[in-house]
């Protein structure tokens, strides 16, 4: 019979410490002791990335990319280097690389590159050896051997990516969370960790701003079918599995409800209701690398009318230099922002077969009297633009409504 | 005319925090536009070799010796980086390498590894793109692509033989002292920084402890002639230019003093008079890797004799243990040691030539009335080992007899 092989990734809060770190040594080599060859990613330690990036800000206010990449790619060789050496100290063998080493080639996007191709060939002569590999992640090399680094996120895609390549039986992402839940925990007590999610719904719950994988990676696990187990460092309880298709002989409509509050609606009054303003708009942001969520427009009252988006608040600066310089072009009214919002979603697979999930949302919402003042959808999410002060009840609201908290 | 090439080498203390790094970046670009082209190489910041020791230590008592290169050289990555970054900043074009990156092939010996060879390609090409190169010291690559570290002074040896791969005019090595000194300025306030002292000699003060430069370094820009020019990273002054034959026409006999505080004595009394006595315990010592520095055997007396000899004090352990097993198989007498001794050092490539030094020296000892209790000689350096506590009167003994505070 085939040996099992399994991509493990330890984020950067499992590896803060020396105890941590032998600790994840440990559940490497438990897991190793059941039988399974193991092949590891790591991130930076702890507060790592946070102290070379300050580093950097002190010798220059904007730093190549290129060296950002060279600086930052140090974090994770400290880190495997390290879990290398714990492993070693518990009697097992391990042996540790940097993303450059096993082959890990991306394209030139210094600090967020995209993967290209992983070349095996060490990896798989290591596991032959009968050892631990330790796979440096969030970091590549492009086709100049100039070290790149992959982004927010990264350290999962490089797990993700591993375990396609060496065609895994399961990539295992350890966090510091017993998995995908029904809604934030520490918003709504009744909140269930799921035992399963689909792909596409893991993919709405991270963009989303549900902080256990980022969306690029599921994306190419989805693509490739790997299925991911998402579950604690700190307990050896099983988390949720990420897989093709969940449920598909139950009735499960909304799988969860997920808050975020990182974003800031912008408002442009009396837009000339011509053909085209729109599209000059939001091309003009696309232009600037600015990502525009929810859009709403009013109807037409008087040959204009009034444009409403949502930004992350980080961009929200860019986008109103943007914003007011076509609006000035275009001659609309004046650009208003407001930072009060948030934004509540429902998620779940199911509502594509299902009529009235949108309702049922909105009068869950109305008998709270929780004022909606944009909506956006897809096949498988409804989101709502709501005022902050009522985020949290609108989410328990939501979660009580659809009935998450029951096992089913 | 063909242009000049530089190699500048900055020690961990040039580099020590955000500031210093800056001031490095200053002076390399100076030194670009006085016309060369620049190749820079690096060691890790102030104490970012003794902290990631720290963090092995914590996970292992005996980290691997790959696992620890892995770990180290994320020292000097950070450091290139953060100067590319700080010379950006100031407006000129430079680009960071690791060592693996401009192919510096080493052996597999971790953590002390010897270089093979430097494929220059990727310097030469960046060089002519105008740019600054800017290379990690202390670290290359073997032939499987693992990391290496090349042991201490690694990086002066990165510096040196990049100067021999690129053919290089110079190689400065910056330091926190002015030059090369006659004899330590702060044992003896009239030390004259010497212009220029021969590799021979170099190589002596080196393995006699002088700070400035590793002899191994010093070793390899004497066999390919690399001149070098040891200075101060704090002053623009002229430092020491090491190079292979000084003051051929000049008559300088003894170039300076030096003391060392780190070596203990080891006795053995009572060896058998026998041949083989003395080679069985050396070898013993040396296939423990133990190196011995003085020896003295006393004439024979009723068939046996005491045999003493020195040890860096680091070696002392191993040693006495490595020394009573052997005496205790060949039946000697017991074994002392001695800590508190110091040995005070001649050098001079003019002893060659000239009869009567060491008379001299003993001389000037005794009218101090310093005992010497061993004595070591080279063709261009006398040693003797006394009380630790007469060392630094030695040595202003010494500087004075010699005349060595007087411009030549």
């Amino acid at each position: 019979m085939k040996r099992k092989l399994i991509v493990q990734k330890y984020g950067g809060s499992s590896v803060a410490h020396s105890e941590r770190i032998k600790r994840v040594a440990q559940r490497v080599i438990a897991t190793k002791h059941q039988g399974a060859d193991v092949v590891v990613v790591v991130s930076a330690l702890g507060d790592t990335t946070d102290e070379l990036l300050q580093l950097a800000s002190q010798v220059s206010q904007s730093p190549s990319e290129r060296e950002l990449d060279m600086l930052m790619a140090t974090g994770e060789q400290v880190s495997v280097a390290l879990l290398a050496m714990a492993i070693h100290a518990f009697g097992e063998d391990a042996v540790s690389f940097t993303g450059a080493q096993v082959g890990i080639l991306t394209d030139g996007t210094h600090t967020k590159a995209r993967l290209v191709k992983i070349n095996t060939h060490r990896i798989v002569e290591e596991l032959h050896k009968g050892r631990i590999v330790i796979v440096a992640g969030f970091q590549g090399v492009n086709l100049n051997q100039d070290i790149t680094t992959l982004g927010r996120g990264g350290s999962d895609l490089t797990a993700v990516a591993l375990a396609k390549s060496l065609a895994a039986d399961v990539c295992e992402i350890f966090t510091d969370v017993e998995g995908v839940y029904t809604a934030d925990p520490r918003l709504v007590p009744q909140a269930r960790k799921l035992d399963a999610i689909s792909y596409d719904e893991m993919l709405e719950l991270a963009s989303l701003g549900a902080q256990v994988m980022q969306a690029r990676s599921i994306f190419v696990a989805k693509r490739f079918q790997i299925p991911i187990h998402v579950r604690s460092s700190f307990s050896a309880r099983e988390g949720t599995m990420i897989t093709h298709s969940v449920g598909a002989m139950e009735d499960i409509v909304v799988s969860g409800v997920s808050l975020q509050k990182d974003e800031a609606k912008v408002t442009i009054r009396d837009v000339p209701d011509k053909p085209g303003m729109a599209a000059q708009i939001f091309r003009e942001l696309a232009s600037h690398g600015l990502n525009v969520d929810m859009i709403v427009q009013n109807v037409s009252r008087e040959g204009s009318t009034d444009l409403s988006f949502t930004v992350v608040k980080t961009d929200l600066v860019a986008t109103l230099r943007v914003t007011r310089q076509v609006s000035h072009r275009i001659g609309t009214g004046e650009v208003t922002t407001d930072e009060g919002v948030a934004k509540v979603s429902i998620v779940g697979i199911g509502m594509r077969s299902h009529s009235g999930v949108a309702a049922r949302m909105f009068e869950a919402m109305a008998r709270e009297r929780i004022n909606i003042e944009m909506i956006s959808t897809s096949e498988i999410k409804i989101s709502c633009l709501i005022r902050k002060q009522h985020a949290e009840r609108a989410v328990r609201t939501l979660h009580q409504a659809f009935g998450l908290g029951k096992r089913r």
